[in-house]
């Protein structure tokens, strides 16, 4: 952290920032310029983050140097991670991981039906909604445990491991019975608590990007769960928040690359959130792919005018199956296989 | 609920359209535009708003023409409600309320001192946070149940009730004990678990409106909390998220008198965090009572600098004191009283 | 100009950015703390402002400590500024200053109605656009200088100075002739010719902020003007674009209080736009006076439903004349008067 | 234009819309359902865009059936149009080209070197600013005409077509002279003048999206060109303001796919402003490839560091080299070639 004091700040001022940093048990490191003093604080992260020295008289800015996050950052790995989900490894390698299947588990046989399709076309991880989040609480909330207990059934027949929504800390007993990933929902990724519970499961997490998150916010709830312990984490870019509505969100494809520079977790995009049109999905899949996504989450529907939930947004079967070929194609471009 | 085709829809789309409304327990009323189909679905709201219409062929739009909340809506009270928070009521009477404290409560001493302070200058409900959801992991959470039993002896040697935030369902039994109000922070708007909780307890509930929600999510979330039986809530704009960067967010007055136009639920503004600078935050106070609001949410911090959270943006004793008469006259200035 | 390297920055590239530093006419400060090197870069601002020294291996981040704008800027005056239109003083003073009058000038009766009407409910200067920016080619795009015409003809008759919106550069012969303040809209903030050349006009200019415009970059514009020996600028905050869509901009009264620390230059409000929905323009009106607006522009139409452009937010004169009142009580309560 | 009355809209009301419409010289036809009236108003695009329907007492929504861009829509085509720039042909074929060059011309030897490299390396048209828009009016503000005749010398020597920003409609001669494209920056995409002056010219142009314009308005911006008879534009997405500080701006690449559905237009994509960070410009260049970009425009400088403008962004020759091969295989994925 670098303090930098106002042009006229004066010696009683001075005196009083370093005081105070000392008192927090940190050291400084004083530069006097021309015009305006320079303060390095040095000492342990932590200390330094928490404390409001900007709010001192006499300070005109303060410049964080070091990143707030630790174990979400890439120099803790120093390479890439990869997140083993059931028997299917995402990031690192060179393999591009498609997670497919419909928004919510609907009964038995869709469930079953979907997760043949998707696996048959490429897809290697089935995706599922028990416990949905609603924007309105008249909406459909998911069929509960009989929706995990469906989802198990269908990674029974097809070998796919599955991924679903943990919405409550109490759920997480009876998910862990039924799932091999965790979903944490855009809605809930500054829920702290839940991060924090989550953090103590043993299964991998895939967190969402709350849709007016930043990037840094994003790796500091990923770090909330790692500090407990499970280094089992995905991030998942799925569309902001802007002031376009021709889409119903913005897919944020920027955070790929940058994601990948600042942290070690595999990336994974959601274009199905991210623009919200099923006919645009397939273009914007194969974007992310070229940006360098190691794991693409597609929504399926067989009939998405009959879909409790998202039908404006999941692809039909043939669409999907027609649009693999071209991401396998798109894969092999940036030296990646599907 | 009104449905456009589009201008060359088939007369086969147009009967499997009407055919899926009339399947769903809903009915349609056709009307043959000149180059376009017109069709107006009746029935029950909540059956109309599920279904995914705008996913069949031949359609154009959707247009809601229902609210989608009836609980919140000001209609469902035909006039403001008043919610009881303590010995103090919030809204519907033209008294403006002010609610001050710091942002967490740090020790026993720090409440009751900073407690007196704002009650002596005319706030009348003390807030201060025990659990506190902070964006890094490595940041002060808070004293958790120590922090309860600080602001309940606040309580009892001030008079003036306490409103704290709960993040997580399975705390609510312990702040039950201690809290007049429950407060659901931004974060959190959206966490449909703990708004389904606080929905059921007998305390009133402050709902923050998330830094990215619409005015029509923030009224939908409240609406979950309605829904479960608890008709006691209060929403609070304190600012949202935009492209800038001058100040921490972005206050959004605007929302004052359109949820007082769509709800007749009270109205709470938070100028602290909506500006988040020191400075600011008594302009947009009286700017914020000027709009309308039924309550302001100030921070208050008898030495800023020592602060363990939020230390650039609490006011001081001082100028707080110094900016309740003003308060006062913009209050008196728009019929109200403080 | 403060430069912080990175913590592994080697000898030669030190030396490198501190050759370049001198290359370019700046001096530099060498400061060398445990980890890391701090340059201050000592020099003309205009020169150090220039240089992209981001780019250079070794270099972390890159510190401004100097505004970009030094006309612009409340130092250089060391106080607030008034702006003359015609014969009304706008800032500085403890005056709240009503602009009113029609989106467009529709008729010679049209704009001498209105400017009465606005007149004698409390206005001092008048406003009607003769060059209308619309999003679309087929919208009425003004009446050119018959609106100019019948605007000079409404001051005749009422002695209210008038502004009007430039669009062109090669109008302003035309519009000099018969304005007494240039307007430049919220999409010409960054047209940088037209800003040189109202910046030579004998003409003060009320310059609107870009809907996604930061208040630096209001500023920046406003110094384009300054530059050119212009010195009679009043910035105009009139709503900004989020997210949001229940009104038509997200009206930023942030910006008030920040312009207000950081330029001399008066801060005028335009709610109407800000809102876009004419029910609640009065209370967004008091709430810009109570952040500390020197001026407030209004429109009103006396037909809003025929009205060319713009109908929907137009006040009514009823409700105009109904608002003053309470404008005034406003203004009166933060020690100022309509 | 669907109108949508109140549910208690009174005979009065209704009588009311309809001899409005009429008055207007359309025709309304009028459908009655449960509780709300429904208006179809017919008649000429033109006048039905025009007129403020919603301002009406009674009327509840307008739903705009028909788009507001006439000559840019998709319809207009049916098919995707190309745009000749010098010897090139952009849009409609397989082909993806390249326009690549510096942000400013800077000296005849800069812009010929940097212009062999580019051409070299698979790039068929140069761009290069003389007149430069920047923030401050303290930056370098570009060479001018000086600039042009580099710009045409190095078209001379390399036989590529250039492209260059018009600022100012009286620059449009001179810059006739020189130039085979012309560009209307961002930040005058709403210079209505600029749009029709350029209109008239017998160059093309490519539009490029304001950054916080939305898809819309660059097609409404783009029909003010077309009007006017020039219907050679192509339309730039350049990144958006949103919240994310991670980067300049957010490349928003759903606008490629909702572009190419609405318009018959070229669709470029300028990834090195729309990232900002020149270490990820070439995977942000692949991904707009994938998307669907008709054309990449793509910023390079032999000497970043040294550049007079967008130094950190600008991609080196060698990074540029490096990256084309990769282009080349994603086109080839999409069935395309560079």
């Amino acid at each position: 952290m670098i303090i930098i004091t106002q042009p006229h700040a004066t010696e009683t001022q001075l005196e009083h920032i370093i005081a105070r940093i000392r008192e927090f048990g940190l050291d400084a490191q004083v530069n006097r310029g021309a015009s305006r003093v320079i303060i390095q604080v040095l000492g342990s992260v932590e200390l330094a983050r928490e404390k409001p020295l900007a709010a001192m008289p006499g300070v005109e800015a303060v410049v964080p140097v070091l990143k707030p996050y630790k174990l979400a950052a890439y120099e803790f790995r120093g390479g890439a991670s990869s997140v083993p989900i059931g028997n299917v490894s995402v990031g690192r390698t060179e393999r591009v991981t498609v997670i497919s299947g419909p928004c919510s588990v609907e009964s038995e046989e869709q469930i079953l039906s979907i997760a043949r399709t998707v696996k048959k076309a490429g897809a290697s991880i089935l995706r599922g909604g028990a416990f949905k989040p609603r924007t309105s609480p008249y909406s459909f909330q998911g069929l509960g445990e009989d929706g995990l207990r469906f989802l198990a059934q269908a990674r029974e027949r097809t070998g796919m491991p599955v991924i679903t929504e943990i919405m409550d800390a109490r759920d997480l007993p009876i998910i862990e019975k039924y799932a091999d990933c965790l979903q944490v929902g855009a809605r809930n990724m500054q829920n702290f608590s839940l991060l924090k519970e989550v953090g103590r499961s043993r299964l991998p997490v895939m967190l969402k990007r709350g849709f007016s998150a930043t990037i840094n916010d994003l790796l500091m709830s990923a770090e909330y769960i790692l500090k407990e312990g499970n280094m089992n984490v995905l991030l998942c870019e799925r569309g902001i928040r802007t002031f376009e509505s021709a889409a119903r969100y913005t897919l944020d494809l920027n955070a790929v690359p940058i994601l990948k520079s600042r942290t070690h977790l595999p990336v994974v995009v959601d274009p199905t959130h991210g623009i919200g049109l099923r006919e645009f999905v397939p273009q914007m899949s194969l974007a992310a792919v070229a940006a360098g996504a190691d794991a693409l989450m597609i929504e399926v529907h067989d009939s998405p005018e009959l879909a409790k939930s998202d039908g404006e947004q999941a692809l039909t079967p043939d669409i999907f199956e027609e649009m693999i070929p071209r991401l396998r194609a798109v894969a092999a471009a940036v030296g990646r296989q599907l």
